[in-house]
């Protein structure tokens, strides 16, 4: 690693525990590890055959990435030696947070990490802020060692990806959520919908997503619609109506 | 074909395409197709070697599938002569409807269909109903010669189903497009966003849709999405905040 000499983590989430295994994987040692919860640090220490760290003023690396909830970032990054350098991995704090501190950066997967399921870090962008060019190039190294797909992105910038990334991801989910706790409910087998979903993704290839359009709403068929919100209630039907709204509105303003 | 001997369709839309070609595919030819547009009509029978019908009383097959739009099934069914067999494609209409004609059925394919995208009908699940047991075993064979999966489902089942599927790929689909538009209008690269739609599918074959949620609502980070509620407006804004309050409500009460 050229600038950055060796590597600490403080988080024991989702996010440090995936990127962790893809540094290590990619042969990037892990010299220590600091998180709030003692059992989970140590897993994540013989995990990645590393030290737990006592305190976040003793990590003895010359970088930190800091996978961290948001409103713990600050008071992360103001307990670390000031000779470290450090970046955090979240889509919406700014890098100017932290102006008074020098070697400050942004390393932000722009993905979705549960610890159940593995992910192939080298398909995730990484978008690369830092206070200095040379930092942040030091960083772009760096993430260049974990994925195919590095940018550089402004604060402003990484805010609305990660914006979009609520709509494209947990959005979505939740709808795949509402729809199966629907079929659920009536004793219905949500498996059934795995071939359309694996479709809906499968097309996007293909086709925007405004021509992918398909369904009652895409198509006005508005008896279909009316007989659709009638067989839901409270949020679910709420969200049906404003969802069926908003494609009606996308379509008549453009046919 | 044991019981269908031949079969024409009627219909020239997404629905139509891909079933006929699926049939084609699988060896069972189809004999004539009609559709109120011309050209679209003339497309289909070259591309099935097929006839043409002047008119729907003038069909010539003992089966007619009926591949039109909801509003159009029941005025199409009504010109069908009284010798042919029948089954829609709607996932809505009612079968009942059709309870004074003899040997009608339904054969729904739960799916998204574009015409400029192939599908894999093998994998589609297809939905079952008929008036009569022997028709439902005959309209269940010829599914079975397109795909794996092929199921018996009543009509309140088969409504149920398509509401699922319009939460599942239409609205999901919808945000897709949401992300899309606003990260085109900031003049951002949206691709950005497919490893992570695709990871957002890929999940659910590891974990529920339940357990698979991330972000700022699944973490009650009030800051965040007070932050990106700002950052948009009308539409958009007003299905930001009724999807981030249903998240919000569905780990409140299990947290």
């Amino acid at each position: 690693m050229k600038g950055i000499k060796s590597m600490s983590i403080i988080g024991t989430g989702n996010v440090a525990f995936h990127l962790g295994n893809s540094f290590i994987e990619s042969g990037i040692p892990i010299v220590s590890v600091f998180g709030r919860n003692t059992s989970k640090t140590q897993e994540l220490a013989d995990l990645w055959k590393c030290n737990v760290a006592a305190s976040i003023s003793e990590l003895d690396s010359d970088f930190v990435l800091v996978c961290v909830t948001d409103s713990s970032i600050e008071e992360v990054i103001a307990q670390l030696p000031i000779r470290c350098k450090v970046a955090f991995t979240s889509g919406s704090i700014d890098l100017v947070s932290f102006s008074e501190r020098k070697n400050t950066g942004v390393f932000y997967p722009l993905q979705t990490f549960s610890k159940e399921k593995n992910v192939n870090i080298f398909e995730v962008p990484i978008l690369i802020e830092a206070d200095s060019s040379d930092f942040a190039h030091e960083l772009f190294d760096l993430a260049l060692a974990l994925s195919s797909t590095v940018h550089f992105a402004s604060s402003v910038e990484r805010k609305k990806y990660h914006l979009a990334a609520v709509w494209a991801n947990n959005f979505t989910n939740h709808l795949v959520y509402s729809a199966k706790k629907y079929l659920d409910n009536e004793n219905l087998n949500w498996q059934l919908l795995m071939p359309l979903l694996k479709e809906t993704l499968d097309k996007l290839n293909y086709l925007n997503p405004y021509d992918a359009q398909t369904g009652p709403a895409r198509r006005k068929d508005l008896h279909t619609i009316d007989s659709q919100e009638k067989m839901q209630e409270g949020m679910q039907k709420e969200l049906y109506s404003l969802l069926t709204k908003s494609i009606l509105e996308t379509y008549s303003k453009h046919d």
